[in-house]
């Protein structure tokens, strides 16, 4: 069994060359805006397009689910918490719907293996996931259809008019299956990649180490198959997550990553469609140590380093406001020659 | 000859001690938004109301001015570049009007010593300003003249319902002052200083540190009389910015810094007003090596790094939607209680 995603073509590197060509005419001494400069780049790049176009529908989908490897110790919350913060997103009431609010984003929340009954489980694959420390996350049918899932809500939300995604995460215990994908595909031990995700005191650290080294142990023989590995090693939401990714990459649509939830479905995703990360950018370095391999392997810098912890997409949506502002400065600016500013001595 | 702030008030902490225990009430992992907690909690005690009010009136002050020291080659601009930017401002084309578009901010630039005329000459001290390097900047009744123009900007902004300020800065050759001010006052060395600015050559650089040398001879005797040393190596424009800075905080108005014009203006108006800082946080680190050792003596820490250079307030505005997010998650959202959300286990 195998699941096939199509070729990747890269952001338009004419269109790139054409936003620094531009860049260099603005009323400003070249490459003075920095980091901002090479994101607006990018923007154009993805978009094949210089002036870049504003963002009209920038879009966070936040992936649920539960983690059978919760139930051993590894969370400082109950699983039950899942379930009812995907009813404060739908209510509003969670950081990254404030967030949104100020970024101009929108967010729907997608229950893909919540282990209760919500108001958003249409696409759901299953509840919660085998426990990885012992037995597979889900079986091979669930994988190949969380991919597809996931591969799903970037084909809606694209031809819904979204132009820039976001994926973020809900889901007691996520970490530790995040811990443990980055760890095989960057190969990592378990003390490198261990965190303590909400903030999970010394005896759960242990409990969690233990249960990421013997979750890897079951991992490592499926490296080379990016679909068994989700199988054996990452939970529905997490899968769901990786085909979301990939397919936003084949629609070529710029992502902004999150935190290490997000890095691990991104890991896996550039092995589902290689190439997919020139569509990335990453929007922040959480506090999760697992975070930074993950972002070194994918070659990726961060826009933010503000000890973040939280998921469901917070960290990207806090960076969102920088990526449309690299956009809207190399589409709005006037020129040296628009301006009548004179250039250099 | 003199001048006195009154004692600057620090923000009010108690109501930073109510923001943290507010962010420990609010669905997710106590310190899991990290670096944003920490600003949300500075502006409730900016403001001394927790839950802190929406921003709604972020305002950006552009000082402009012309250095004599531009004369000696120590930029890659002709100095008419200032007042051309100028009428560029005015017309909403430069970085800092598109910057301030997206993050909700307001532009006003302020004529403080360009060297020719402009349609915002009303506060004008003097055209230009000496030569450092040979010569004091200003003259005592200017130096004095100038940090009452920035007082009274900030007093004027604060009364027409500013909540937020941003000092931005135009100017020819200001980086070379800015360099000599950061260095008296950090008891740095010229070759510590001096950077690129907006992008000179190695003869250029060669002169340009010349310049800071003989510049921070004439300025060391005066470290100690922060009103004589903007006298010695300022500049009218960069005295204003100072005595805004001071008053900012002494109308208990939060404000994002800027670069390296900005970090020099702050911290002589740390020595002008001694606590102001407390008002300030740094939008970003950038690329004038100078900047940094002007944060590390106000013990800030930036939001971002993001290799920019171009000063007009852009860095400071490329980091305001972070401090609006800030105030807002803190403001907005639910709590374990209000949204039924289970605590630790």
């Amino acid at each position: 069994m195998t699941i096939e995603f199509p070729p990747v073509e890269p952001p338009n590197e004419v269109t790139r060359h054409r936003a620094v060509t531009r860049h260099a005419a603005l009323t400003k001494p070249v490459g003075s805006l920095g980091r901002l400069e090479e994101l607006g780049a990018w923007v154009a790049a993805c978009q094949g397009e210089c002036p870049p176009r504003p963002f009209t529908r920038p879009r966070v989908v936040v992936f649920a689910g539960d983690h059978g490897v919760a139930r051993h110790g590894v969370s400082a919350y109950p699983s039950e918490v899942t379930g009812q913060m995907v009813a404060n997103f739908l209510a509003g009431g969670a950081a990254v719907n404030v967030l949104a609010n100020v970024a101009g984003a929108t967010v729907r929340v997608v229950d893909v293996a919540v282990d209760s009954d919500t108001a958003v489980g249409d696409l759901k694959v299953r509840r919660s996931s085998g426990s990885i420390d012992r037995e597979d996350a889900l079986t091979d049918e669930e994988a190949r259809r969380a991919v597809e899932v996931g591969r799903k809500l970037a084909d809606d939300e694209v031809d819904g008019g979204a132009d820039l995604l976001i994926a973020g995460d809900m889901g007691i215990g996520n970490t530790t299956p995040s811990a443990v994908l980055i760890a095989a595909l960057t190969g990592s031990e378990p003390v490198a990649v261990v965190g303590r995700g909400t903030g999970i005191d010394d005896r759960g650290w242990m409990r969690k180490t233990a249960a990421i080294r013997d979750a890897l142990r079951r991992a490592r023989p499926v490296i080379n198959n990016p679909l068994a590995l989700l199988r054996v090693a990452a939970g529905a939401d997490i899968a769901a997550m990786a085909g979301f990714l990939a397919q936003a990459a084949v629609r070529k649509t710029p992502v902004i990553l999150d935190g290490v939830v997000s890095g691990a479905a991104a890991v896996v995703a550039e092995e589902l469609a290689p190439g997919a990360r020139e569509w990335w950018v990453a929007g922040h370095r959480s506090a999760e140590p697992a975070h930074a391999l993950a972002l070194n392997h994918l070659g990726l810098e961060p826009l933010l380093e503000f000890d973040m912890r939280l998921g469901e997409g917070s960290g990207a949506v806090a960076a969102l406001p920088l990526v449309v502002m690299a956009a809207r400065v190399l589409a709005e600016m006037a020129t040296f020659e628009s301006a009548g500013v004179s250039g250099r001595d």
